[in-house]
């Protein structure tokens, strides 16, 4: 039984709302094996390490660590939200060729880029993905727009 | 007078020295201001610090930290060699409108990407940054491949 993407983006959101509790940016992610081991998750890192590399997907794929290439080849990143140019750039680097999202309405990314390169892109509109980025959003716009390069 | 790009790659190709010297991959990057102040510098760091993200151009992004989005929009990004998906998508991410590049003769990355987002891309075929690392890559062609996804 393929692993279940329901499972994989609840743990990406339990990312997302653990950065949130620290005054962090509540995107999360995590990399998944196709037999369904976690190999990286991670969330923003914006406020928290004052980074300006650490969005959530690029925090899981930090947290899987060195890995051969072929390794990312099977695997599915999930992420809370629609995945900006850099963590885009990132999925194409290491050739994962699934991504599960979140939403797409409080941000939209280089999903079209995704797709052109082969990459199956499924967004999952879920409502607890949407509710915690658009609270965020409203009450730390200036912090938000930094975070996307605005 | 504008800011020498000679100046910005010699910045760049020395982090690229100090990586290879403590064994690492020997790429490097830094980013400037239209006034030639060095924002952030910085070298891949996969050997260093067992990392997947810290290429040059990300660790040159890191070393700046969190600066506000209008900040990158006119400076220029220096690389030893030709930026690859992930550290392109960081440019276009924050909006720099200008990469001079080492080389693109030991590894060409997404510059028809960058130049299709209004990037201005500028190869300074530079010998120091094509011997290192094609040294590099002849000594240890795995970790190459890895930090390349392959």
């Amino acid at each position: 039984m393929p692993f279940d993407d329901k499972k994989g983006l609840l743990i990406a959101l339990e990312q997302a709302k653990q950065s949130y509790s620290q005054g962090g940016i509540p995107i999360g992610s995590c990399i998944i094996s196709p037999d369904g081991k976690v190999l990286g998750r991670g969330h923003n890192e914006r406020i928290q390490k004052g980074s300006a590399i650490l969005h959530g997907e690029m925090s899981a794929l930090e947290d899987a660590g060195r890995l051969p290439g072929k390794t990312y080849k099977n695997c599915t990143i999930y992420t809370t939200l629609s995945p900006c140019n850099m963590c885009t750039g990132a999925i194409l680097l290491y050739g994962i060729k699934r991504v599960v999202m979140g939403e797409n309405v409080n941000f939209q990314g280089a999903e079209a880029l995704l797709k052109a390169n082969g990459v199956e892109v499924i967004n999952m509109d879920d409502e607890g993905c949407k509710e915690i980025m658009s609270k965020f959003i409203k009450e730390r716009s200036t912090d938000w727009n930094e975070d996307i390069g605005e």
